[in-house]
């Protein structure tokens, strides 16, 4: 296996352990400087240097196995000097395992002031290209050398170029880092998104370019892998050709973003995959529904991040083995069971339904709490399922059972 | 030591193991069905069956040894046959230690709706009785046999006499309840005041009656112990004719409410230890500064509680051994040390004040929890402290040490 910058590392960064026989998927380990990750794996966010409102303890207690951060987010607040100076971002945050940070590509463009109002998947509300390239109220504005985009926090203007996000991110000081793309939507035209992959190319370029002179200015530093971005929308060629133009540059790993629809999502990763080298590790930005991890991981896909889990659970949306409820329904006051008793979490062993009912309508922050926790587990563990029926050569037996009784019978494959 | 009901309780339900010489203060052990307290003890507290932002396997890695709840708010919200049928507080916010509830008096007359506003210990804007008797604006209306107040929720009208607090309480289920008390302000006149202790001690005798009638109704549960609550205000004689009222009626123990300014806070709780019986326990409702601390425990009290070490947590005020600071200030945002270098809290020992500031400015949950763990354990740890203190003859050593650190050599006794 290459490494492709000069730098020592003592084990191959990823392995393979087992193949899905007749598809992409496989099981894996990714080593990091922080420990492992047994593939395929479910990341958690801590977007701002934290698992919402859960402890890192707890997270490390229900299986999360590595935290993604956001480099846009530590950017603006604390500043990528500050968590520098903290010796990085697990030190910072007292996560001893392995991190990922995100180039902050996706964020400088949908989370600038007021640009997400313009910026949305619906198509049913968003005019083409000129939300990116000349709306006339886009805040974030996209050009050859970079992106100019206001702060979320508090309107200031700034500028992320493939070099600033590489420095940021290597002052946070995640094991895996992901060189800064473009984001673009299904809506964009055709001949945008060919600019935008092009583009997207030549900014993964100057990452590579940006990494090796950081890492040997700072060698003393543990080893940083740097992930290229496939991007492309629904474009099968656009994607092969991404695909192929990153591996051709040479990275540590690959991340899978941009545009997907659920119906197309297997087909996209799977264009992906077959271009990609399959001695590195994939990372699928944004997923974490049921029948998505089953159909990434056949597909290929290694890791996933979403910030589904926390984000739900914060507004009492739960996971259970049927399926997902809102725990602030009038039916659980007096329900004195568990969110599901098939679950092994923390959550499920102390707490009741009525519980947790109450403190959402009391308002306790706890409630964010007990959900996230639930969520968190619920969705490691379930890779951690999917995982292990490779191992069994039973993966299609638990994707039916799963899927069958988390999305009722008539969704069973 | 008597037992005023015939319940059968296996030991003693307080012991005291140690005096402080030449003063009223002491070293015992509260025994409860839930387990034992050392006292003295600060009991934290879980206002809406769950102290806020904390799980309550770390309240108990902290030291802490009870959590006090109040009936006002889980009357409310989730009712209390909701908590009863689960098996009562404890079982309910999975606390299996020793519980307390608060009547609801305070809370039904502070809380209610508006009511906050014209309830003040601030003499400058209230105007004497017409605030509970006679103010066209009182959202909570006393008389002889109870209160009418507004919910703090939706405004709704709700009643609670004497018989509505206990039954409400029995069906909570906590070790430890209290008599239904009046409220009253440093500002009502003295004819109110001593109307209202005489109203207090009626309704003292009811919450006995209702008390015992339930016991025998419900004979299988567990022990709740039953505290008289001592008012009268800043008068001496009121305050001890209600300390004799109630120890005559026969309590398992006594708390020392209403107004105390903090001045003479050791002088009252001096008058009301001297009337009260040395073989009950005392609490003091509502205190929670080092001072006062010291001199409660001097003054005889067993146990505390107090909001503000969650409350002002919250709002970024975190103690130390040489004071308390707003870790939201600019000169935190490098400081890449522990909140207090003598602290052996769990935030102490893996967060530094730069992280802390961090949240705080990101606007992250995982700042309450943070700094509330490290406030509850700082007074958790100097109630114990003081305790050893007790048990070693260097009370007031510990006291002039502890003091002059905390507010500044000025302040050292």
């Amino acid at each position: 296996m290459s490494t492709w910058l000069n730098v020592p590392v003592s084990e191959p960064f990823f392995e393979v352990q087992a193949e899905l026989p007749g598809r992409s998927g496989r099981v894996g380990t990714i080593h990091t400087p922080h420990g492992d990750i047994q593939t395929p794996a479910f990341i958690a966010v801590g977007t701002a240097a934290t698992v919402k409102a859960v402890l890192p303890e707890t997270m490390k207690d229900l299986g999360a196995q590595a935290v993604l951060s956001n480099a846009y987010h530590l950017y603006l607040q604390p500043g990528p000097d500050v968590v520098d100076e903290a010796g990085g971002l697990g030190a910072f945050m007292n996560w001893p395992g392995p991190t990922f940070t995100d180039s902050g590509g996706f964020q400088v463009m949908s989370l600038g002031v007021g640009f997400k109002k313009v910026l949305s998947m619906d198509t049913t509300r968003v005019q083409a290209d000129d939300v990116i390239a000349e709306g006339k109220e886009r805040l974030a504005h996209v050009d050859e050398d970079g992106v100019t985009f206001r702060s979320h926090r508090d309107g200031s203007s700034h500028r992320f170029t493939p070099e600033v996000s590489i420095g940021i991110q290597h002052q946070l000081g995640a094991d895996i880092i992901f060189a800064f793309d473009e984001l673009t939507t299904l809506v964009n035209t055709r001949s945008y998104q060919e600019q935008s992959v092009r583009r997207t190319h030549d900014w993964a370029v100057r990452c590579v370019a940006e990494h090796r002179r950081l890492t040997e200015v700072r060698h003393d530093k543990p080893y940083q892998a740097l992930f290229g971005v496939v991007q492309g929308a629904q474009y099968e060629d656009l994607r092969r050709q991404a695909a192929r133009g990153l591996a051709d540059i040479g990275f540590d790993g690959f991340g899978i973003g941009g545009a997907l629809e659920k119906q197309n999502l297997a087909t996209i990763v799977g264009w992906v995959t077959d271009e990609l080298p399959d001695d590195k590790p994939r990372h699928l930005l944004g997923i974490s529904e049921p029948d998505d991890l089953f159909a990434a991981v056949a597909a290929g896909a290694d890791t996933f991040d979403c910030v589904s889990p926390s984000r739900v659970a914060r507004n009492a949306a739960v996971y259970s083995a049927t399926g997902r409820f809102n725990i602030t329904g009038a039916r659980y006051k007096r329900d004195f069971t568990p969110i599901d008793a098939e679950c092994d979490c923390y959550t499920c062993a102390n707490y009741t339904k009525a519980y947790i009912h109450h403190l959402f309508k009391a308002k306790e922050m706890l409630s964010s709490t007990l959900c996230t926790i639930h969520n968190e587990r619920f969705t490691v563990r379930l890779v951690d399922r999917i995982r292990q029926s490779i191992l069994d050569d039973r993966f299609d037996e638990l994707q039916a059972d799963v899927l069958g009784r988390y999305y009722g019978s008539s969704r069973a494959s």
